[in-house]
């Protein structure tokens, strides 16, 4: 195996192309980290919670970080982005990001989340019960390996 | 999709079978996370790491959080444990643990870690060059996604 840095490009086109990611927030020096699904748009990653622990936390701290791992053909890609937590409250000014990033999530199957415990079915088809936030992504690097030829 | 709290052995089972998870540890206010290869032993994840930012961070701040996601038959369970990191340095009481995870882990083509940034070859076919650590799982909880029936 070969480990190289990843340019900010190739990082950006990682963030941009997955939809599943690692998402860490903390509180009194204990992280805690959960994986989230998200839409990439202009250096922000958009995605919706439902109440919970992770949103306590990161309306406590917003310092987060984000990591996403990338298969590729003999090897992997992992991007790590350190970011900022913000919540978009449903106001007619967000609607049209709030809708974007709900189709763009809403193809997957399972795509909302493990922070959702025991959820009403009918709140799933619908996305007023989910909080909406983004995380903007400020410093991003990553590393890449592949196989030796 | 119903969503169900898992049991603690349902959890350990998880985290007994699995070798990937994503660590986060977290200093002055600032979680940061990566994914690593472990493997579980008795309420301890155990691993090794190329010195580095994680390694780092750890030393200053002990307190970390593993999680780790496993796919199930049309659905995924999700762990959460938070715990405390320890470095084992290479004494000779610890040669068998360190033994018996390198065993483990070195089973994996990939298993070293996206850490490790441009690594000398001749380090990764032989331990001296990585940190050996664990991890004590402290609290466990966990989260498993099923389709309806």
């Amino acid at each position: 195996m070969i480990i190289t840095r990843m340019s900010r490009n190739e990082c950006i086109d990682v963030l941009s192309k997955a939809r599943m990611g690692h998402l860490a927030c903390c509180r009194d020096a204990q992280p805690y980290v959960v994986p989230i699904f998200y839409a990439y748009s202009e250096d922000h990653a958009y995605s919706f919670t439902m109440p919970g622990q992770k949103l306590d936390w990161m309306r406590l701290n917003s310092r987060v970080c984000l990591q996403v791992d990338h298969v590729t053909d003999g090897g992997w890609e992992s991007v790590v982005a350190t970011g900022r937590f913000e919540e978009l409250p449903d106001r007619i000014g967000l609607k049209q990001e709030r809708d974007h990033a709900w189709q763009l999530l809403s193809r997957h199957v399972n795509w909302w989340e493990p922070g959702a415990l025991r959820p009403d079915p009918a709140a799933l088809a619908d996305h007023s019960a989910h909080v909406f936030y983004r995380v903007l992504l400020e410093e991003v690097s990553g590393r890449a390996a592949r196989q030796e030829v």
